[in-house]
């Protein structure tokens, strides 16, 4: 039988603290750097429901509604949502904090992809993410909606096939993929 | 009546070396390094349209299929595909080189989407983006498609009010969104 | 009346991975990185204590027992042990997590030293720290033993003043100053 | 018969210029950036005395009591002080100067322990470190001294068989541990 | 027969965007940073042509007549110009872009050498560079009178052998060498 | 009258060590980045003897000839040579040495033209260098030399008019330029 680990073994958090190197001549954090971190946040979540070395699959659509300033406290949260044989897809949540100001906005969400590879750089399998809290049990049924749109995307699936994302458009107001 | 412009007046191309830092234990390219190169050379290609000041919004989904090695020279490739008031989608083709080898692979394409900014960081109208090459209008003319993908899943669009994605689910085999 | 904000008010993780140009010939984490990594959770946990502007005032003994390898994953947990005035106190512990083999150590303690700063520099008065737990007691009242062996190391008091550390050397096996 | 190496031999100066990355939001030096040089600095000294890689072994307490600012240019000066079996004490002293306006201070002092390790990471003995000038013989009586403060901190020696450290306590106005 | 390839295969294009790390207090790109991008795109230029690691041999005069500033997007082209043996001359143009105000300027003109070497960095033999267009042409004819110049200033040849080299000082207002 | 400063007032010595992202895939350290360190020593030099901000003006032909590898310590030590009106020649020696072996040599020589500036970036006179030992006096004779060699590479000399320069072409076995 496939070993389980609960989706809570894998939850990381990472504090960053923005720097003149980090941001535009408007003195914003630069999105691609944001990128980097969750990319190094969620991979280390990966890596410890896997325990294993992990390879960036794919990252999900990710916007970004709020400017982040020179100064300004980045924290990332990631946690392994569900883990598909040798895949596991990841959530981070960024909030970025003006301490001085003492104003806390979460910023992004996004919805990182991960293979964990032996040292030959091949697939293995992971362990099942237990989900335990109302939250994970959401993000784990969503999960397959994702992944199904993934496929799609990525030229994978058939959009005629893709059961699970198809019901997205039947559903209104269900804004939240 | 609005400004015009060539989507070839956007072009960029970068070139950078993969050096250990940004690398893995595999000694692989990391993905949030790859995504950190793809923001900063699709800003280049934004601002070119738009001699503004440009944030990121958004990145549409990206995969990584290909691993890319310590030493390999990566091009990134970009230019605006179309414009929107103040927003701008830019898209973005990666190249990876094994030169020693003579390997040269295609890695990743990604959508990326700025906003044009003044020195307050309110948005601003852009010029439109005039598509000339065959390849130019395919993707002019794919981006409203990926623009309500975008809005859909931030939550600022109705499904049932996305009519160009919609059809995607309908047309088989189209996996290029 | 001072103001009070809970010590667990200044809490603060950080996660850092381990790259190539943070480590020596041998492959091991340089005590220099760590020590930035050290300062900057700290500076953050004086941040979130003070909502100032926060400068390093000092850095107390600090030992490297064990080896941090690359690719390790370092996580530094940071919180403000006490106030006094315009300075405070900040406890860092480190620990350094091998991923694939599963192993996992505390590798080092620390005692940061801040002084929260106005715009222009000027030493301005912080709130209270509240200590809860018992282990926040502790640290609580090790800080004043601790703060006067700094005066005392920096020529800003006299060893026959000091009366709380002087008491260390009379208590035979306390070797927690 | 154990070799001998000059004190001199191992001096080592260091000169770096203060960059934006460098800085917090007050435009001042990060400790933790100087703490990184110092690091630095003073492996290369330990290094020179030893000819062998060298991992560090503990910080003595650093105080910071000037702000060095954006641009100033920063000379660290480390020599050995005193060699025991395979560890090195190295004195480290920090000058930071504004040059357009002249204005140069020595900035900071510190104490790093190194230990001399072979291929493989196991320690291994160090020459004797011989002092010459009347400095390096006030740096090397002190060494003693220092050892057992940082034993008695790191609760490896009991404070009541510290005796080089007691006699700190008894003499007043000695501030120069 | 040795191996011929176009010098037009070498070519590449490189793009960057000043950070504030790269400047100096003026907000000014620094000259070191321009020459460390010049030494990369060059590189690339000569694996390019060499299918080899390559080392860089010499950097011809490199002047600094316009200031870049903070913000700026700094592009430089390379290719190669001429192959002797195991070494290669690239030449290297850089443009600087401040694309708010639409002023672009070309900034700078370099010439770097570099070595073609195998796995244990022995020198190997390296393609002809075949010129085909006027400039390559000019380019390729200029690069003996450059190497002439090289060798004399690195002491490697009598200047009275160096018979390209004298011509130049005899031909009135041919500043261009 | 002009003011006078010694040649010995600008003496700058740099250490750096060689960390992974220096290198090339040899772990040679790559030449971009020597010159990288060449321009802020240099410059640190060119600011002390001005006590002015400073841009860089140009770079003479510089050569590579030794390889540097990982984990090696490179000094780099400049002074002023000679300087006119707001322009200062600084040379630069590089010395690079593997310490567990005890190997060191003089890699490289360089030389660096600076311009003191005024806070808008307007050139200002600096004081007349005075050289006292005998290299000094060299250096400071073959200045002119160089400064001419270099006024022609740029254009701005008529090579017809630099007789300080093509009295080199003369003298047999007179290398050093």
């Amino acid at each position: 039988m496939r070993k389980q680990k609960k989706v809570s073994d894998s939850y990381v958090i990472m504090t960053e603290l923005v720097l003149p190197n980090d941001t535009n001549t408007l003195h914003n954090l630069m999105g691609g750097k944001m990128m980097h971190w969750m990319d190094i946040v969620s991979a280390i979540a990966a890596q410890k429901h896997s325990n294993r070395i992990v390879v960036t699959a794919s990252v999900d659509n990710v916007s970004f509604a709020e400017s982040i300033k020179l100064g300004n406290v980045v924290t990332l949260e990631a946690k392994v949502t569900r883990a598909f044989n040798s895949s596991m897809e990841v959530h981070i949540v960024v909030y970025a904090e003006d301490i001085p100001s003492g104003k806390k906005v979460m910023s992004n969400q996004a919805f990182f992809t991960f293979v964990a590879v032996d040292q030959l750089g091949n697939p293995i399998d992971v362990p099942e993410a237990i989900p335990e809290t109302e939250d994970e049990v959401k993000l784990y049924d969503g999960a397959l909606r994702r992944r199904q749109l993934r496929l799609v995307l990525a030229g994978r699936m058939k959009p005629s096939e893709a059961n699970e994302l198809r019901s997205i458009f039947d559903i209104k107001d269900d804004t939240q993929v």
